[in-house]
């Protein structure tokens, strides 16, 4: 299979359940639950796809292992419509659609993010996704661990003040490994987590996580200066225009290329442990420096 | 012990727990840390109360109790933080302080409230809560459910949209339930889930609580109208100002101060099956009913 073909295929499988596992939209706090479905739907589905194929990596049965990814992708979905609030980044269009909040107020965006928040963890602690208590407890530790102060969230926190303070590439490391590596990371892990795989295993998931989020996040910075925002369906240039500090404004867009090859290439050699099963995700290592969006 | 020396252990056994368990601000994400805790300062402690008191019933350590009560304080804490900003209820004054958003701004409000909602998952998961993952896992399926768009959030919804819509007793008991009864319900059960008590047991604190929390936010509507804004730490007259649908413009001061008592009474009959132990959860049903903030 193609890494397309299976790209396509995770945003299938998880726009479907989506479908199955978030609530319909028929009682009186029907707009939250619309927005919630919305703010669900779309993107590059890379974190679910990161979740099955790790847990491909194991044998873990998809039908449990969607679950868990659509955990993650609640988290993900919940912080896109956060981030995106005007008192944040004040943005009006994501993934080639008005955000949450302009699509429906903010008021119901700040609701539906923080109620997406609380859905990943119901679906972590039912035993649907797993029959052992054990391992669901470890799901939502990690879980809430990458979410919280010290993981997603606090990374966010550290990009907003980076708008302010003379920033190295030390800080701008650590920023991105918590705001988007710490998911990224549970991501890659939750299979293993999930098939009780060997710690070797777990960590070089975890290393291979650490590289790949770093690689993504380059080539996110230089989407932002060189991207087409009709392909990227959001605007382009914000980082620049807010000051933030990015990987370019600190190495330059030539050093930040060679940085993502140097990443990519890195996060491939520690799925060497691994045989064929992991193929997909050694494609997806090249996939994020080709990416348009 | 007076209820009132049971408040105070509580409030600074709390606080002092709060202390311990939340992370210090000392990194780049000080500022995150810093409005965590404040969002955390003060306040009743009522739901912590309630599931230490439940807890009390079943012989649950006080160690690990009062880490569930922190959870329940965390999604409180995060909830107000939330509902107090400029795009929800607009409010500048909580508990006598400046609310978050003001002492600090938008933003890290919105962020901290994201974080203690994590947080409150990374508590529950963690074996130093309970040594069963079995236990551990109801409590993250029963306070998720609560916490999420059929409990809490979902309530907060309901509210928002009910300033623009005609609405009877049954919506507003319905939101109520929602939006305050399921976290006070989970406070109630969680002592129940720790002591692995009887389906009896549990059902009659779920009761306890129903009426509990119902009567709680009829007072809540009085003291909106009737309340000494100095004491409460927070404007009055807000409910009437926004429109919102109350019990007391549904029914009334008079008939609403009686079903206030109505509720108290029934919730104390719930608690008949438990002995001595019970007093200072019988009490707080009194307590709710004379209550000046």
């Amino acid at each position: 299979m193609t890494l397309e073909d299976a790209l396509r295929d995770t945003a299938q499988l998880v726009a479907r359940t989506v479908d199955q596992i978030l609530p319909r939209p028929e009682d009186a706090e029907a707009r939250l639950l619309e927005a919630m479905r919305y703010a669900m739907t779309g993107g590059k589905r890379l974190r679910p796809f990161l979740a099955l194929q790790s847990g491909h990596l194991f044998g873990v049965d998809e039908v449990n292992m969607v679950r868990v990814a659509i955990a993650v992708e609640c988290i993900h979905a919940y912080s896109l419509v956060h981030d995106d609030l005007p008192a944040m980044d004040n943005d009006t269009l994501r993934r080639g659609q008005p955000t949450t909040h302009v699509q429906f107020d903010e008021a119901t965006a700040i609701l539906a993010g923080d109620a997406l928040q609380a859905m990943a963890f119901e679906i972590l602690s039912d035993p649907l996704t797993h029959s052992d208590p054990y391992i669901r407890c470890q799901l939502t530790a990690a879980l809430s661990r990458a979410a919280g102060c010290h993981g997603m969230v606090g990374g966010q926190m550290i990009d907003l003040e980076c708008e302010n303070i003379e920033s190295n590439i030390g800080m701008v490391t650590r920023l991105h490994q918590m705001k988007t590596g710490a998911l990224i990371a549970f991501a890659c892990e939750s299979g293993a987590i999930m098939g009780r795989a060997s710690k070797e295993s777990t960590q070089a998931l975890r290393a291979f996580a650490h590289d790949l989020g770093l690689a993504f996040q380059v080539v996110d910075d230089l989407l932002d200066v060189e991207g087409d925002p009709d392909i990227m369906g959001k605007s382009a240039g914000k980082d620049q225009d807010s000051g933030k500090a990015t990987f370019i404004s600190i190495l330059g867009l030539e050093r930040s290329r060679e940085q993502a090859e140097i990443l990519a290439s890195q996060a491939r050699t520690h799925l060497d442990l691994f045989d064929e099963k992991a193929e997909l995700l050694r494609e997806v290592s090249k996939f994020v420096l080709t990416r348009h969006k």
